[in-house]
Parts: C-alpha cells; sequence; structure tokens
C-alpha cells in the first residue's frame, strides 16, 4: 500500500460542423444520417422564438421529415418553443422545462436534444442536456451568424445566475453542429452585424492576412452579401475550432489547446471583459457583438495608449468596425460600474487576471493587470471618434 | 470550404488519492500543500452532518488548520452542514445553498470546495462545483467505507431529480481524493459494512484472488478490524481507478476505459439495476452498498439459474455476503415494480440494456436480455435462502 495512488486519463471528443442549406428539406438527408443507429433515435426539439416566427414553416417541415424518416428517429411531442436572446439564459424555468421534457418522454444518453436557435437559447438548451443523465447527446442548429461562426461551435454552455452571466453552466462537446445558411436570410440587420464583431476579434487576435480580407470585404458584407458572409463564417468556425483543439499555434505564441479552460488563459475572449459587462448595464439592450464591438474598440485605443501599436493601426480597427456599421461607445461605457468588469472577469476565469490586447493586428498578447486610469482614458478617446 | 470541418481532441485530467490519518491535525501538512498555489486559495466546506455530530471538534480543527496556514489558503465563512444521506440528493436546496455561497464569497475556478462526508453529500456537493463557473475545484474527503473505496474515488456526482436516482449530474474528475481511516472508527455497524459491499462486487466480476481475500478475512472485518479494512479499501480504490482510466484490462476481457460512460457498457454498476430500485422502494430506509448486497446476491442467482455457474460458486458468494452480515432479502425485492429498474437502468445508461452478470467468481460477463420469469425466479430463491 502506497501512500497515494494517481490517476491519469484523456478522454476523446470527436463532433462535426456541417454546412448545409435547408437542413429539413425532404432531399437533405444530413440529419437523418447524422442520427441513425441500429434503433429508432428519439428526438426531443427546442426551437428559438424568433426563428420559429421567421420561419413559420419550420415546425411542419420538422414533423415532415420526421414522418419521411420515421424509421430512423422520432419525436417526442411538439417542439418547445423558447424565447431568444438573454432573457432565455436569465431565468431558470426553461432549463427546468427542457428536463422536465427529459424525464417525461424518457430521453436517454443516446437519444438528442436538437436546439435550433440563436446563441443564447443554444446555451441554455445546452446545460439542460449536459446535466441531465450526466449528458444527453446535443445537436446544436445555430441560426445567427454569432452562433454559426463563434459560440455554437465550441464547447460550453451555460445560464446566468446571480446577475451573472454564465455562472451556471459546463464544458460539453455537441454531437454534432449544422450550419443552415438560409437561417441567415431572415436575421435582422442587428444580428447579421452582430456577428461579425466575433470575426474581427479573432482576426486581430491571429490572423492579419484574415483582418485585410475583412477590411477589403467590408462594404459587401454590410449590404449584405451572402457569399463572403458564407466564407467569414468558415473562416471564423475553422479558426475557433482549431483553438480550442490546441492544434494551430497562434500568431502570438500562445499556448492553445485547453477545451476545458483549466488555466487562467482565454485569449479567445479578446474584448470580453467590458463586452459582458456593457451587456450587463445596459440590461441586455445591445447585442453581444454590439458590446464586443465596443469592447475590443476600448482594449485596441487602450493598446495604442499603452505604447503596444501605432495609431495607424488603431486607425485601421475603429475604421472597419465603423464601416461594418457598429458603435465604438455607449454611454453605459462611461459608467463608474465598468471598472467592476474586470474583478468579474477574472473571477469568472479563476486565478489571476488575464486580459488580451494587441501588440499587433493580427497578433494578441495576453498581460495581467490593467491600468484603471488608462481604461478611462481610452473610453474618452472612444468617445471622440 | 469543405462542407464539414471535424474537431477531435482529447482532455487530460489528472488527480491523486491520498491515505491518511487525522487531515486536520497541525502536524499534517497534507492538505495545505495541495491548496498551496502564488496567491492565498479561497476555500468554502460542506460538511455531512453525521461527520459533524460524531467528530464534534472538528469544525475548530479545520479552523485552527485555516489559522495555522492562513498565508496558504482561507475559509470562506463557516463550514455549511447539510444532511448526510440521501436526503441531500432528493431536495436541491443544498445545491443551491452552495452556489448562493460560491457566488457571495467570490469562489472562482480556482478555488475549491471541500466536501467531507459520505457519498451522497459529496455527489451532491461535486454537482454544484461543476455547474458553478463551469466547474469550480473540488476535493473530496470521504469518510465512509463506500465513499472512500468507490463513489469517492471516481468521477461522477449528481443528485436526484423526478424520483430518479442521479437523475441530474456530470462527469467531473476532483482536484484530489483524501481517505481519512479515523473518519471509519466511528462509523455505525450498518455503514462500516455496507461499504463491504462494493469490495465483494470488484472482486466478483474482476478479481477471484481478492473474493478469496475477502472470504478469508470476513471474521476480521465483521469484527471491525482496521487494518485489514484499510487495505480493503486501498484494493477496492486501486480496482476502481484502473477501470476508470482503463489501464487494467479485466479478466473478463471487458473494455474499459470509457471514463465518462459514452457507450452502454458499466461492468461496475454490477448488482445495481436492482439496488438503485430497491432503494428506492424502501423509501432508502436501507443503505446503498446493503442494496447493492442484494442486488448482487439477485444476479448471482440468476446467473446460476441462466447456468452461467455453478452452485459452488452460488454457494460461496450467499455464504460471504451472509458472513459479513448482510441480508440478502428484502420484502422489497418481492414487489412487481422490481421489474421497472431494468427499464430505469436502462434509460440512465442509454442505449441497449446492458447487465453484468457472472461466469466465474472474477470474471463478470455482460448480457443484453434478462429472463424476467427467471428474475423472479431468482428471488424466490434469495427468499429462501
Amino acid at each position: 500500500m502506497k501512500k497515494s495512488i494517481r490517476q491519469s486519463f484523456a478522454v476523446p471528443f470527436h463532433y462535426e460542423i456541417f454546412f448545409t442549406e435547408n437542413v429539413f428539406a425532404s432531399s437533405n438527408d444530413l440529419f437523418a444520417q447524422l442520427v441513425k443507429s441500429p434503433q429508432i433515435v428519439k428526438t426531443f426539439f427546442v426551437i428559438d422564438q424568433g426563428v420559429a416566427d421567421t420561419h413559420p414553416a419550420l415546425t411542419a417541415q420538422i414533423q415532415a421529415y420526421a414522418d419521411q424518416h420515421k424509421d430512423t428517429f422520432l419525436l417526442c411531442g411538439e417542439p418547445l418553443v423558447v424565447s431568444g436572446g438573454e432573457q432565455v439564459k436569465n431565468d431558470n424555468k426553461y432549463v427546468e422545462k427542457i428536463l422536465e421534457a427529459t424525464h417525461q418522454w424518457g430521453i436517454d444518453r443516446h437519444a438528442y436534444i436538437v436546439a435550433i436557435g440563436g446563441g443564447a437559447v443554444l446555451d441554455m438548451a445546452g446545460f439542460a442536456a449536459a446535466i441531465a443523465h450526466r449528458g444527453i447527446r446535443h445537436i446544436r442548429i445555430p441560426t445567427t451568424v454569432l452562433s454559426q461562426n463563434d459560440s455554437g461551435v465550441g464547447v460550453k454552455n451555460g445560464i446566468n445566475a446571480y446577475g451573472k452571466k454564465n455562472y451556471l453552466g459546463t464544458f460539453a462537446p455537441p454531437a454534432a453542429v449544422i450550419n443552415d445558411a438560409v437561417f441567415l436570410t431572415t436575421l435582422e440587420d442587428r444580428d447579421w452585424r452582430a456577428g461579425i464583431a466575433e470575426a474581427i476579434k479573432v482576426a486581430l487576435i491571429k490572423d492579419a492576412g484574415f483582418f485585410a480580407w475583412l477590411e477589403e470585404h467590408a462594404g459587401q458584407l454590410s449590404a449584405r452579401a451572402m457569399e463572403p458572409m458564407q466564407y467569414l463564417i468558415y473562416r471564423c468556425a475553422e479558426m475557433h475550432l482549431q483553438h480550442i483543439a490546441g492544434s494551430g499555434e497562434t500568431q502570438s505564441g500562445q499556448t492553445t489547446g485547453d477545451p476545458f479552460e483549466m488555466g487562467s488563459s482565454r485569449p479567445l475572449d479578446f474584448g470580453h471583459w467590458a463586452a459582458h459587462k456593457l451587456e450587463q448595464l445596459t440590461h441586455y439592450q445591445i447585442r453581444h457583438g454590439e458590446a464586443v464591438a465596443i469592447g475590443m474598440a476600448l482594449d485596441v485605443t487602450y493598446s495604442y495608449l499603452k505604447g503596444m501599436i501605432s495609431e495607424e493601426s488603431l486607425k485601421r480597427v475603429i475604421q472597419l468596425i465603423s464601416k461594418l456599421g457598429f458603435e465604438v461607445y455607449v454611454p453605459a461605457l462611461s459608467k463608474q460600474e465598468l471598472l467592476l468588469g474586470l474583478e468579474e472577469f477574472r473571477e469568472h476565469l479563476g486565478g489571476q487576471l488575464t486580459i488580451m490586447l494587441l501588440e499587433a493586428i493580427g497578433k494578441g498578447k495576453e498581460v495581467h493587470e490593467m491600468d484603471r486610469s488608462l481604461v478611462l482614458s481610452s473610453v474618452e478617446k472612444l468617445k471622440e471618434f
């Protein structure tokens, strides 16, 4: 008998992100192939109210698709339609409704919870799926630019609690993600635009070439051209996935490959410390992507005032953000509570404060301290732009 | 742009199980060394009421230990004392109390929730730790034989919901486990004995030599000799950990190494389908270990009636179980609802029904069908013993 036993193992995860159109059209067998197993598989659908409203035929289409593939999968009741946006993460009744359904329908660990909607609905449904039976298989069908290129392809879920964003959640890779481009056509302009913020983010910290591509296509993207948008989503998703898996060394020499974020570093949260706080301070009246655009503008300005990047680089970033139609300043940015966001961000990550700044376009650099007065000067400078 | 992007990664987990005595004695620096980091670490303690009652000095001892090591860690408030036993998993108010405390004390992902108690308290506290901030570090200090040799060293947590055991939970490896032998000295006889059931289980399905050792030491174990009990716990924990990590091929040729149980196989749940149902049917008046002893007696008898093991083997098993002081029959076993346990067990695992039976002492064999009438005959046979 030794004094201790050391346990070590690695848990392998695999999932695939599919790019398709009209996922529940009778001619599209992607979904049916995906869930196919020796037995008929149970599925439970959760749909974002916003999607149900703009795609009124969706529920009937899913029903027809299920009839067509009745030897492969069955629907457990009508889809559950839930409010979209942050509201669905602020009230835990939605998680409870899904848990209740899994209980009533006998949804087991080899069945699927399928969520169709924006990032908030996917986060909420993913959390319910992750804790019932210690994890029911979960398919995400993200319908916004933001969820298709960023949150929807990752491994996190969560709801808000105690006024803190994503306070309850887990790391739980989905069984699969299906990005259906058709959902993008019905987005409001604000949502179309908001998702582009995460593209700017990933370009700024990892890929100067992609940043130049964004500058070149900013006009087309603003005019809602589908082709560049589909490339933007593909490229963002690809970088996001590489980052999570750790296969791609970043230009900044960041060590990546910490999918469950056991360390304190979180480079993909560039611009997010202020963004999270702004969302809260505006009572979620601004979209996550809009808040990230402002948060990035703030941290890029801070990087400039700190002498890390040139004025030329600062101007390029602010110009791109503005050209895409984002604000770089909202009055809430001047609230004193903004600085509390730094401590809340540290607490959520745990350990040491770690903030990503820029040392060049395409090259992030982490710091562990933020000069409060320089943050306030950055806010002042943004007000001028 | 391809039609899909495949994501693959493995998440490494490491933790250590320590064997010690008097973990919070001033002379024992194990705990302080374990949590030591460059900063002073926050800790929040959760203590099983039963442990607090039998170790009335414990809270003061922890406080003194924290004072002694105040440069290493700090206590966030008084320890939270919670009911022990299944009750703590049946009411989600306990999870909420812990979550509330993490919010109030700003417990972050690099801080620790330390739970001291039996398996139920560890399961409940582990669940709270797993979902706050997507996972706060969690140290388990199991105080019963059962939790020290089985549940406490594994990767699961959970609470009950909708009348179903462990309906809500996650797979979340602990930061560390500390098995303190002193806690065993104050156990009630029932709890001392109950934990031995999991030792019989692991011996039956994996290690005939250990089964023979149990036969040889049954008298001493019943008489509460500490030395064989410490060996029993060490050996069970070792096999349990090997099973989870998959480093040890079992004698039955079982493929192991599925820590988060993505497949349908769960060999360590030998005897558990009936056990879970019996616990529920008796309103948790019988201990988990007592239920497992009966559940194993049932499945061993079934294995005999199915012609898989000899009458000699059956007798050895029933004799050992009885010699250790367990019942092999309770009236609830004859309830019709018992058979519902098979479907509930399948649902919890998901996929195909998979039940471990025996083909020899030390050699489990999985089957995917159970003959209902033979189960009832097994019950009748147990009634006779």
